[in-house]
């Protein structure tokens, strides 16, 4: 399994209230780039420009997601591939570039005016990566967005939030100004769903949506691991093929969601629904009991592997390390060797 | 163990009957992002923007040492993280881009006129990846380059080459060009190392002795992984840093190069030679003991992990699989997971 991270920016993480993917609005730029270190490394690291990221975490101090995704990684072993889809700011990652800049606030004429571009490189990569694949996002900001989306093509949908209480009603004004903006009606998008990207979406929304339409033009497994963003990528990756896509995703967004089953089924998308057993033992974990953080970087994708293998404990016990790793700025101790995927016979015999 | 694997270009390539990093002379910029693919995926994959890379073959048609070093990773288990020190060609894999451009000719005034903040960048990202690292490089051109190098800091050295007979004479009419388009005279440059790679290296030997640099400045476990190219970046390396520096080869280099301990030893380097027990058998691995290839993309670090590990048997049955996998022009089968590196605990029994 391969997991790929889409990682990007939009202007619309600076509206005050409207995320939880950053301690404040003006450290959520380095979120992405530093979710992509830490998916890739363990911890964050220095980009060769000098640039360093601090972890990112909620006001609240809620560690993001990408420390549960670290986690099911170093426990179940697999391969990372970051995309850069518009990231605001460098990382020491190694990314693939999709020739992307930051989205724009949804509030101006066009949000994505490159969505056209980022889709179609982003499915001809889609098309050629090898699979099976689990498409995953971090972007603050990223379910306004998808709301802005998915009423552009017309579904009445709800979405998620990384704060405890949503701040359903800022985004629903967010995306009313942004409609208006671009001189939309909700629906007025339904037969050309890249026009929903352009004027409300976001660059990772884009390439994830292409992703997936590559990788089912090829018969490549995907799955969609993240929640309501991946909802409206599903919206448009289906206005272009309808091979099986599934949604991976955690129980506090399904918990959260009024009716996520019914937009699964709207869309043809299979849900898989993972809880990770959390306790409010340890900090990292008891903010996302309290409704904190809930999804992200793949997190739904990498507990629904989790579960199928029986590691949910061996998980939760790694959250702490990587956790504790996190907090005292050390780099990742990757002393330890591992069969890299694609040893389809490398005579390991552990389970796997 | 983490495979850092710099990868760029040099116009010096592009020098008839130089290099056989390429079936020829006009495909040789392809063979970096190719070998970056293959490590990383198993095979060539497009580029988000179509480009796609055929294998790469010598001109009798022995394959790239990725294949090898792809083995090995697929049988151990181990990171690789590609860096981009001016690629020619886009690639489909993930990079950490060093803002390099391609090398220009050494016969030009300066080969790598940006080769003082190339050197910057990589020793500020060396000085932050978690360890321990294996040191990597694909360039084609690159032993002219740095024969150019040593040349100019005063080291009277031999260089190996990817072809069975060594073109040396060709070479040194070339460094004996530069030099003189450079203003320089043998060991002119022997007080300041970054001038001899800016006269007449190339942005990967600038790149590797940078990431050596700040491994060493962070304490960070480092081997040189490959040849003649790897005892330029050590002479730059070692003005900078004396901390522990190892250089893990092939039998096919220490054979074919006089004097290689001699080399290593004037360098402080401790020399690992690595015989990988190829027979002819196979195509894969009857031009290697034919003296094609002989080393490049880490091969010389990843066959000494495999020797340590016991693991030659199984990497030499694995490089079959991978060479026929490349030339089926199928993907990588990326199906099977395994612990990712990182993994210090996670319960698997393997003997790693």
């Amino acid at each position: 399994m391969r997991l790929v991270l889409v990682a990007g920016a939009t202007e619309v993480a600076a509206v005050e209230g409207i995320s939880a993917a950053g301690a404040h609005p003006a450290l959520m730029r380095h979120t992405p780039s530093a979710d992509a270190e830490i998916l890739t490394y363990g911890a964050p690291v220095a980009a060769p420009d000098g640039t360093t990221h601090p972890t990112p975490v909620s006001p609240e101090g809620c560690p993001t997601p990408a420390v549960m995704t670290r986690a099911a990684r170093e426990v179940l072993g697999f391969d990372a591939t970051v995309v850069d889809a518009g990231l605001a700011a460098p990382t020491g990652a190694p990314v693939v570039p999709l020739g992307a800049e930051p989205g724009r606030d949804v509030r101006a004429p066009e949000a994505v005016p490159d969505a056209d571009g980022i889709f179609d490189r982003a499915r001809r990569l889609g098309r050629s990566l090898p699979g099976p694949l689990v498409l995953a996002e971090t972007i603050p900001g990223g379910t306004t967005t998808a709301l802005g989306t998915l009423t552009a093509l017309g579904y009445d949908a709800g979405v998620s939030s990384s704060l405890p209480e949503n701040p359903l009603e800022l985004k629903r004004e967010v995306v009313a100004s942004g409609l208006d903006a671009s001189g939309l009606e909700p629906g007025d998008a339904a037969d050309d769903p890249l026009l929903a990207v352009r004027a409300m979406g976001d660059p990772v929304l884009a390439g994830v949506a292409g992703l997936a339409v590559g990788a089912l033009d090829s018969g490549t497994e995907v799955v969609l691991g993240g929640g309501t963003q991946m909802l409206a990528a599903a919206a448009v990756c289906r206005a272009f093929a309808d091979g099986p896509l599934e949604l991976a995703t955690t129980s506090f967004v399904a918990d959260s969601t009024p009716d996520l089953r019914g937009a699964c089924a709207a869309l043809d998308l299979d849900p898989t629904i993972t809880d990770p057993g959390f306790t409010d033992e340890h900090v990292a974990t008891r903010h996302y009991l309290a409704g904190v953080g809930k999804e992200g970087v793949g997190m739904g994708g990498a507990l629904a592997l989790a579960a199928e293998r029986g590691a949910l404990p061996a998980v939760r016990d790694r959250i702490r390390i990587v956790y504790d790793r996190l907090l005292a700025g050390a780099g990742a101790d990757a002393g330890e060797d591992a069969p890299a995927p694609g040893a389809t016979d490398a005579g390991t015999d552990d389970g796997r």
